[in-house]
């Protein structure tokens, strides 16, 4: 345990790398991290970071907080327990629900572990943050994070602990909010880059945290959990959350006529029966908003309703039961506009709007309708943006189809406004002398997760492939001989400069066969090797071998050393320089 | 909100400073910490780091991870949430007691938040750790750890939720684990030493976390919790701890004479109606081992019985209650040696065993014995080591009067031995493929614990003064005007001087009258200041002032600047170099 440089040194570093993929372990991240000994599950979703997986989580935070100290924001430390008495005051004590991970103290107070602070700064600042002239201020922490996910799962992408960084912006206006909404965002796209991450920045919904202007930087990614459209014009969104321009089709006949449907009662059905595509029916959805009025929908029958959107439309919409539906007289089968209860409002997707004939329900078990005539067979009284995006609708920038795709959200911009200022009383006085309350903004990154989204987009059949900017060390010096006088000294050596020119090294000096180093270095992810044997040491020579590309060339020991260091004068910031060994070696 | 250069800015940065001593905070680091706007409360006991705090804190942090690195410690990262069965396995579920903070996640299960990782570890070790090859191996955090004190107070002294690092490793033999710890030792004197913290390595009693080997570093403060002894010959002890040579004195009367002593139930009222000191009079204590059996222990009157070392003596001690003590017929306030019940075992302080004749209780209300005879009227069972140490003790190792302080326990080393490992079944396969159980150590600092050490050894009336390594910038430009076009710029101009030649700056470019930049300055603690005042600029001059020693003076611009140059030049290790401000400015 002597460490007299700093080169790592395999035959001390604990990396319990796996030969075999663990049982549990659906996805790629999970699975590597694990083989590669970075992580080790303590519980459902509950993880360990061992020394590799520590540094490269390091790596991220920095990565992090250089942007974050760029952009003028102040780094502070929450505390993880929060008092229950500032989540009933914002209301998230109940809205939470069971994520919210709850405890009593010995003497019986509440308190939950904080899966987000805006309550804990916002009553941290409403007692001393008093004038606009301390306005605007950004605060941000790196800290562990707690949400009691109903099924943890695929490792340190839906876990239950977690590493986050959150940022707070408190001001007095919304210009300077959007400054710093600005300001964060471009800092965002500068860390995923930094990260090796090909991501992008989507329109997205606020969900619990509440407020409007939104973004989230996705990671694409097989993987991911959230479904994203996009467009070669740049457009972007979370196919929850984008403007949804469905293409309905028609099919057109003369005039309304009902038709006997025996055993139709889905879509699916309806469209096999008329042999139309499902684009030319229209689906309807029936529920009851806030206020318990009954409300109709219908959306083009190849698309989804989204509930965010719906509950947003009608003001709360939860679907009726079977029972609620035969109270109104409504059949769940074959609901349809035309002949529907007088109290219904009839809410309806904007893309339909230009569909002048619908093949619909006639709310007649076992009958449709084809060609009901929009405006002349019934009405509809709104129309509004009601469905979750689908790859081949149109995009709302350009008008082009959009394309589909998986992503991991990564980070998250919001503008809060003064939803929690407004409910916890955090004011400050303005140049004229009045009590305001904040407008606020908030900003995550997940830096585990992050991490995760990393070996996703990184990795190969023999393991992971670090970008250079989050690797756990930079080079891995493999010789191919330990303890004896010729190859290992020279090994030796060469780490130590490489390791003075300013890189991260680490040597694999255990005495194990060249097979086994050959597949833990792969499996870690070094992403350069150098490959020190007997034979090319003779001609002066080692073996390099970059992972990304796999390509392996000789090279002149002497020419390596000062290739380097060459390079790593001319790089003008050495933690962004991906392409390094790229200019380098290839 | 812009950060051009790495200079700080007091117009930026968020330091809520107080004018008022704040009501709740008793000692200086609480009050101070508070008042310099380092630190807030969010409920008893758990506190919120604002940038400031926050920035110590990392220094402290860098300090303690450098010095593990330096040993070759490997940092990790383990969960706060721990599953009870690995605490139902040790034993320490139910040990703990209330002070660990217990939950139950949504599906019922049990978790507590960790308040120490040797179960979580131990855990993950042995399904891995499994040949000797792979030992010795140390293993550290630094991570928030959560105690739930009945009665939280101090501020950061003794708070529930508080950063640790905490370290731990596996072994083979004993020697290895001896070495390690030594290296742990050394390296937790060097981390004090970088504090600029006061200490003494002292004796300690190993309470909760087992083991037998211990060690506590503490840092010397009235505050502190802890009492401890400690010699010119280098001895110290926490006096719970240390072997106790009391040193009682002899009343000597002719032969064993029973008294009257009406209304005398204490031993100060014993003293008081003989007229003699407490030294001269012994204690009686009375209770019950683990198994049941009555246990009479018997102290020098002027000390204290040690609850620890009464159970170890007796193989547990719990005080008799008073219905228990009459049904053996011992009289509360008259207890003594002579005319016990036939079946107490008779335990006795060690150092009473010089003392030939002792002053006691006569077993009869109302009642005492002078003059009676050790192993003539009565006998002792069994001598031990029983009494906490007092000042004016006996120095165990020169035998000199010990004298009194406070500390503050910042940290501490043990050896666990195979406490953990054998009740949780950690083995490994040695080297004549016997599994053995592993030897294991555990070393923690407190990080948020020392920010408040340095606290109370470091401060003045007038706020705190940071030892260089810690402190959250070396230097304060203070332009005396702001906003000119001589005095701001000039001291613009020097700070970026500054700030290139390595230090950290801050400039107090605030519009606020000098006398709040100077109550400020000190209050924070700068270590260095610097004021730039119109008159003194004109002669080329600016004024400099060290916190510690509050010495100013005038110094030429050109021979601060090339001053501080040589210096940083020539610090061999510059975050090390407390003493760089003295050899330049005194």
């Amino acid at each position: 345990m002597t460490n007299a440089t700093n080169i790592m040194r395999m035959s001390e570093l604990y990396v319990p790398t796996l030969k075999e993929d663990p049982a549990d372990a659906e996805i790629a991240s999970h699975r590597l991290l694990l083989r590669a000994g970075m992580i080790r599950k303590t519980a459902s979703g509950v993880y360990t970071f061992l020394p590799l997986g520590k540094r490269v989580l390091a790596k991220v935070e920095n990565i992090v907080r250089e942007e974050m100290d760029a952009i003028g924001a102040q780094e502070i430390m929450m505390p993880a327990l929060q008092p229950a008495e500032l989540w009933y005051e914002s209301g998230r004590w109940n809205d939470y629900g069971p994520e919210l991970m709850r405890l009593a103290d010995r003497h019986g107070h509440e308190f939950c572990l904080g899966p987000t602070h805006e309550e804990l700064l916002t009553a941290t600042m409403r007692n001393e943050l008093r004038s606009y002239k301390e306005l605007p201020l950004a605060l941000y922490q790196i800290q562990v994070k707690f949400r009691d996910e109903i099924r943890p799962r695929f490792g340190l992408l839906r876990s239950r602990e977690f590493i986050m960084k959150d940022a707070y912006s408190f001001h007095a206006d919304q210009e300077s909010l959007q400054k710093t909404y600005d300001d964060m965002s471009a800092a965002y796209e500068r860390i995923c880059k930094r990260m090796g991450l090909d991501f992008r920045p989507v329109e997205a919904d606020s969900g619990q945290i509440g407020g409007s202007v939104t973004c989230e930087y996705m990671a694409l990614a097989e993987a991911g959990e959230a479904e994203l459209v996009h467009c070669a014009c740049g457009y972007a969104a979370n196919a929850e959350a984008g403007d949804c321009l469905a293409r309905p089709t028609v099919y057109d006949v003369s005039k309304m006529e009902k038709i006997a449907t025996p055993d139709v009662h889905t879509i699916a059905e309806l469209a096999a029966f008329l042999d139309i595509p499902e684009s030319s029916t229209v689906k309807a959805l029936s529920g009851k908003n806030a206020e318990g009025q009954l409300v109709v929908m219908f959306v083009p029958g190849d698309h989804d309703l989204n509930e965010l959107k719906a509950a947003r439309a009608a003001g709360g919409f939860e679907l009726l039961t079977d029972e609620d539906m035969e109270a109104f007289g409504l059949h769940k089968g074959s609901m349809g506009p035309v002949g529907l209860p007088q109290e219904a409002r009839v809410i309806a997707a904007r893309s339909l709007q230009a569909v002048p004939k619908w093949v619909v329900g006639a709310n007649e078990e076992g009958f449709h309708y084809v060609g009901a005539r929009l405006g002349e067979d019934f009405d509809v009284d709104e129309w509004a943006d009601l469905c979750t995006v689908q790859p081949g609708d149109s995009c709302p920038e350009c008008g082009l189809p959009l394309e589909g795709a998986r992503g991991i959200e990564v980070s998250q911009v919001f503008q809060l406004g003064d939803k929690y200022s407004r409910a916890m009383g955090a004011t400050f006085m303005d140049e004229d002398g009045e009590e305001r309350p904040f407008l606020m903004g908030c900003y995550g990154v997940g830096i585990s997760r992050s991490m995760a989204a990393i070996v996703e987009q990184h990795n190969d059949e023999n393991g992971i492939s670090w970008p250079l900017p989050v690797a756990p060390a930079h080079v891995c010096v493999v010789p191919l001989v330990v303890g004896d006088d010729f190859v290992h000294p020279a090994a030796e050596k060469l780490a130590a400069e490489l390791s003075k020119l300013g890189l991260e090294v680490v040597i694999d000096d255990r005495k194990e066969r060249a097979g086994v180093k050959f597949a833990d270095a792969d499996l870690i992810g070094w992403p350069l090797q150098v490959i020190v044997g007997k034979r090319s040491l003779s001609e002066g020579k080692v073996e390099i071998k970059r992972r990304s590309t796999g390509a392996r060339r000789d090279i002149d020991l002497v020419a390596l050393r000062d290739g380097l260091a060459f390079t790593l004068r001319n790089a003008k910031t050495w933690g962004n320089e991906l392409s390094l060994f790229g200019q380098l070696f290839e």
